[in-house]
């Protein structure tokens, strides 16, 4: 079977670098590039996450620096209550020498799915800036695009305001270009993601592993369930980010529904929600495919099976 | 114990209907009168839909017309999709002798009100326009409200817009008004109405009681699930409105949870949201108590025991 | 000539006093009644200063208290900045006897305009909130209305925000239903009251007219020249409500459009903007008349002939 | 004196090709180069219509075409009833030979401003997308950025909503992005352009300078002043774009004044307004200057002299 090419966007983050593990060693997947862009820390640090997670697991993957800050809001949300001070608080890194690409991450974009014989699938795991900015600079990449694949977004509680998630409120202006650009896009939204909650015994499962990959993300998830209990009262955090990589590995764990979505971007109060129309009331031909449940053991197999990857 | 003074606003509509049959003849609430607003059909239908229950069941309770039209926004949207084109499709009523009262159902809020001695609770089941106009037309009622109890709203899927829910939406100003009003506001919204679903056996457990109740019950929900089956898919239609009657004479029907609510009436696309912040994400003082679990059991157990009160 | 039937709905308010004096006596009136709302100051304040005036120049006019809040909004705004503490700083009155009717303003103006034969003219000088109130109160109300005459508005720049006019952003809900509710409706807004600037000469030409008119109308210009003064930075306040009085006594001092109007009342930037058509760009029926022009020597000369009156 | 560097980046346009003949020979210029938006009417049109202008007059400069959708916004807003069906309709060309860079509008931007001592002004006479794209994909032209003075806007009356004008409704997220970046910003909007109407003396006058720009002036403002009229009702078109460079040329030109402007990009009916803070009744700090008179004498002298220059 020929590898899924892929480009991972994302703002590490926690499960980022999860993700990020995930897709690197992954058989099915081809992993051409990482962007980057501000999110879960401003983008000096995120990409510094991303070049300290690639250099840690020994990943010889190009990482692009790409947008600071959103397409139109005028501040850039992040997320230091869940994700501390660096961003990817917990693991301790040696001293970093793998360097970031010169090249942006839009151009990145623009310039591989040019060349691209339309096989290529944008998985975002933050803000869609750089996507978003990328149609818009050269709409000509769209229908090079083979799909999108995003962590965002919800239907029912959002996590950063009642009505929204983070990726989307970070940049929802981002994520209505992409929404409306006409290709393929899968939404992984809360609605799955709350419930692959990392809890003391998945810890426990995967910590058996001994190896790198492990290590990392033991030490990972520690930080990240913490912060996670004190904000939200959880006792697992939510492994959102990798499940768009479990679902590129094995499309069967996810059921996704076919819909239509439009993201507010005109209210103040409900800026950045998602609205999928799950039931069909309006008369809006679909376009997208909301992630509606999760097979969780075949997550969590999914994700061991990619930490036994690193042996 | 003594019995919880009530006024029943409502849109009648086939689980009004059952509202007003579960209120009117429960030993712990004492029904004060019923007010009418247009909602699930225009006002006269909805009003002439009330006069024909109370007719059929031999209550004594009297009703006033109250708004036909929101407080703001120009059209007002009904349900004819759902409730038919009287807005109780389904049963066959002898000519109407019962007639509605003179008063306006504001103005029976108002003075209602201000003669209690602020132990009234006031339902809503409807669009909330005459208790929003009450509450802007004379604001020395306030502090007589002992509770508002609503259906309406959700924090997670709506059904008439993917954001909104049909009685917050019809009129999501009032429901604003009543929410920012500052008193205690127990919202019953889809979250928890959407499991009580009057499932074939649900229909013939109650059919088995046979008294005048039965037959009404049977020949509303015998419409009312095959339109809720045409318009969301489901085999039974959700018993919406008599969950708040239900909470009323039972509490522990329903788990509530005090968090702040906010109505968005400031953006077109999420128009009617209650943007209900479950993780206390927000500094806001919570202002409402939302129903986030229902007992089923307990509730239709209810609903039995309330048809068994007509034999 | 039968004298013009009308109603005057205002927040006094220095202008609004003066729009009162000029209705009160003018042969081309009959000021059926004055109702207050909240605005320039709160309901208690305006309340008191309409019937100060009143009682200062003799007027035998019933003046009904009104809504005290905007339909919608949480907060009312107030304008303690240009009219004082008071509302109506700058004249000493004598210590009131004149009383309050004890019916509601909104119930003053829907029981007034349904016994009518369709031939009283509501004036609004303040928030529109009675009248959007009495059209949704009881919408039989409507074509009982000759014309609405408001004082409100601007195409070109607001006095409280950039977008917006004082007496539409204190209630631009209730404006929006009065400006849909169907009838014949003409705004005088900023673009003609702000070329009515009530100069020194102005003041000086006044004062000659030695009566208890003149008297309250140099009392009350002192204050508000000065106020604007030090808020806009204008050598004359400009007299907004009497303008409204002043057409509908001598309809040529205005020149009107007529064009489609839209309230802006779903936006947080701009809420309560006029959106006024005046080129007719979009393909909107007109539903109003906006006042475009005004002739100021015959606006001046019908205070003064106003001011007269009381000699 | 040193000439002003500056970047053109427009949507030609008849007023757009009469700021590029004014710009390009005028010895108080210095013309980098020419960026192309769609907005008049679609990118490959708009592109054409420069090189036609370019190649007609004999001009040297470089010509870069950018964005050919606004940054957000799912539709281009084009004005083909008023620059007609090829954008720039009247004039009839050569076969075209002028070629377009290969370098992307945007690029351009960023590259010539990085590039630069800070020394560069940026004039924008349409949709202010390629510096809004070029702002986020590269923040540290920012402060390159000597000052950016713009066509667009008003704080009386829109040409396309009663609330906006063209140039910022085409684009506003993307004015948003350049009104808040923290450079000096001049923004000449229609509250001064509609003062410089092409009457028929002035045509009669620019056509007595018999050169191939007037030629130019004549055929296109023919068209233009054909369709103004059709569509505002006005004897002579405004001249919008060219006040930009006459600005430029002698800044006394106009009378500006320093204020806080805000895009409203989160309302859909005053979408594109700006909100200019005239008065400064907000206490936000002032973050542009704005246009407020123009003197008609001297811009029309700029306007024969510029033509002058093509003897
Ligand atoms: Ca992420
Ligand atoms: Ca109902
Ligand atoms: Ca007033
Ligand atoms: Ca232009």
């Amino acid at each position: 079977m020929e590898k899924k090419k892929i480009i991972l966007d994302c703002d590490p983050g926690h499960d980022d670098a999860i993700a990020i593990m995930l897709a690197a060693k992954s058989k099915t997947i081809d992993l051409l590039g990482i962007s980057i862009v501000a999110g879960n820390q401003t983008i000096d640090k995120t990409l510094k996450n991303a070049l300290n997670v690639c250099q840690y697991l020994g990943l010889d993957v190009p990482v692009y620096p790409g947008c600071g800050q959103p397409m139109i809001r005028d501040k850039q949300v992040i997320a230091g209550d869940i994700h501390g001070e660096s961003g990817l608080d917990g693991p301790v890194f040696e001293p970093l020498t793998k360097k970031a690409e010169r090249k942006h991450g839009v151009d990145f974009l623009i310039e591989t799915l040019l060349e691209s014989d339309g096989d290529i699938t944008v998985v975002t795991t933050g803000p869609m800036t750089n996507l978003g900015m990328a149609i818009r600079l050269c709409p000509d990449i769209v229908p090079k695009i083979k799909e999108i694949v995003l962590m965002g977004g919800c239907y029912q509680l959002g996590n950063v305001t009642p009505a929204a998630e983070f990726n989307i409120i970070a940049d929802a202006d981002a994520a209505h270009v992409a929404f409306t650009c006409g290709r393929k896009i899968t939404m992984v939204g809360l609605d799955v993601t709350r419930k692959v909650l990392c809890y003391p015994e998945i810890m426990e499962r995967m910590g058996k592993n001994e190896n790198i990959a492990s290590k990392l993300f033991i030490d990972l998830m520690t930080f990240f369930n913490k912060s996670q209990k004190e904000v939200y009262g959880w006792e697992g955090g939510p492994l959102h980010d990798p499940v768009t990589i479990a679902y590129l590995i094995d499309p069967t764990v996810l059921t996704v529904k076919e819909m239509f979505t439009q993201i507010d971007i005109r209210s103040e109060q409900s800026y950045g929600r998602t609205n999928c129309d799950f039931f069909h009331y309006t008369n809006n031909e679909p376009n997208s495919f909301v992630a509606i449940d999760i097979d969780t053991t075949k997550f969590w197999d999914i994700i061991e099976h990619g930490i036994r990857e690193y042996n």
